[in-house]
């Protein structure tokens, strides 16, 4: 008697072309498909929440996968964490609908943008941040936010090559968090960027915190963010900021 | 006109043998040499407090190193971070009296150890933990922590082979947090052992970790602690914990 299951992951991106399967690399989907199949006894396909890129990591990605093993889900959840590499941890198996599926279903999506300001970022947190030197005006980045924030035409904040019918996305929030890191006597600060909506294209949680950098380090004003929205263009949008500072932290159905 | 500086480092041991400069692999030490050296314009030694082992983490290991160059301090540590790898980091550079030597000076040190329990460990932090799957009993560990407190002779608890005039050392205390972990959903618990002292015999603070888990786990029993500290054999102790959950945390002068 087949049966769906949700899967939840959590994974460390570095080492990984992305959540998709791919020719070019190892990709978490492969990894996942292996273990599962190695249980099922037959090649086995997920569908996964959303394709985090190259070297984004996640807190929370969500996995659904039909199977005929009759394995209870907290054997399967040991069973799966002992096969898989330890860059990659299933932390929760439960049952689903017969017609769940982790992308379609999914109706809106947090995602974390970790930042180091300062001279220099701990060696326990490099792996995982984008080092940006200078002193950020939070006050501004989150003015930008604000601008974001609704439904809009997000075409400046895709990248490059896409091919998705619409651009128009709704941010429900953007949330800029400023503290002293924890761990080590530090001249710097931690700034957490939150971004949460119904959907994102190509790049656009990175591409959103490359342009409120911008903002924050005074190269852009914060009234490009409404030209970059009402234009369209890439480049009037910032930079895409580096995969290794985004998290997937929640998928909500 | 030489001077002699302090230097305190934050590096993750993971990809070096050690502290210490050894002909079989990437050390911490040789890594800062030959940074200073590149500054100096000639070969140049330093001092390290403690000669962390293989895989073992510092927070705050101090090196004294004496220069003729007259950069300043700000500048020599930007310089620094920007030759050495990212898994080492110069986190403060200060002047010091010109006999200040970072080893015999040093008149007290602080470790902590961090472990996780419960099925499965963070992807992030799983090159800085120890992942012990069972439910601890810390209050037997703090009763095990106590009877270790004061001067005791440590013979026990130091790897086969030392060295050492003597084996008599003094620790000022051992503390045991156990909290559940910040990051991500979790049926495990967070524990972090940190351990102060006034000098420590080599793999000494791992053996307590190793022997202060198995009474934990309820493999021995507390009153083992006051054994193995009468009468000094190695197989007297518990384990040595991996090095991977050491960090060196201060060194006090």
């Amino acid at each position: 008697m087949p049966r769906t299951l949700k899967l939840t992951l959590a994974y460390d991106g570095t080492d990984y072309v992305g959540w998709q399967r791919q020719p070019n690399g190892p990709s978490v989907q492969a990894q996942l498909e292996q273990a599962l199949g190695r249980i099922e006894g037959r090649p086995v396909r997920v569908i996964g929440a959303g394709r985090t890129d190259a070297g984004v990591h996640a807190l929370g990605q969500v996995a659904s996968v039909t199977l005929d093993h009759g394995l209870d889900v907290m054997t399967l959840a040991r069973a799966l964490n002992a096969t898989l590499p330890d860059d990659i941890r299933v932390i929760e198996v439960v049952d689903a609908e017969a017609d769940f599926d982790a992308r379609s279903n999914a109706h809106s999506k947090l995602y974390r943008y970790r930042i180091i300001t300062g001279p220099w970022v701990s060696p326990f947190e490099r792996r995982h941040v984008w080092h940006v030197p200078q002193v950020l005006d939070c006050a501004a980045m989150r003015e930008g936010g604000t601008l974001l924030c609704g439904e809009h035409d997000f075409a400046a904040f895709q990248a490059v090559g896409g091919s998705v019918k619409t651009s128009i996305r709704r941010i429900d929030r953007i949330d800029i968090d400023l503290r002293r890191p924890r761990e080590l006597p530090a001249v710097g600060r931690s700034v957490t960027i939150e971004v949460e909506g119904n959907g994102f294209l190509r790049h656009m949680v990175r591409i959103i915190v490359g342009t409120l950098i911008e903002i924050g380090n005074g190269r852009r004003a914060v009234d490009d963010v409404a030209r970059a929205i009402a234009f369209g263009g890439r480049t009037d949008a910032g930079q895409t900021a580096p995969a290794r500072g985004l998290f997937l932290v929640q998928v909500s159905y």
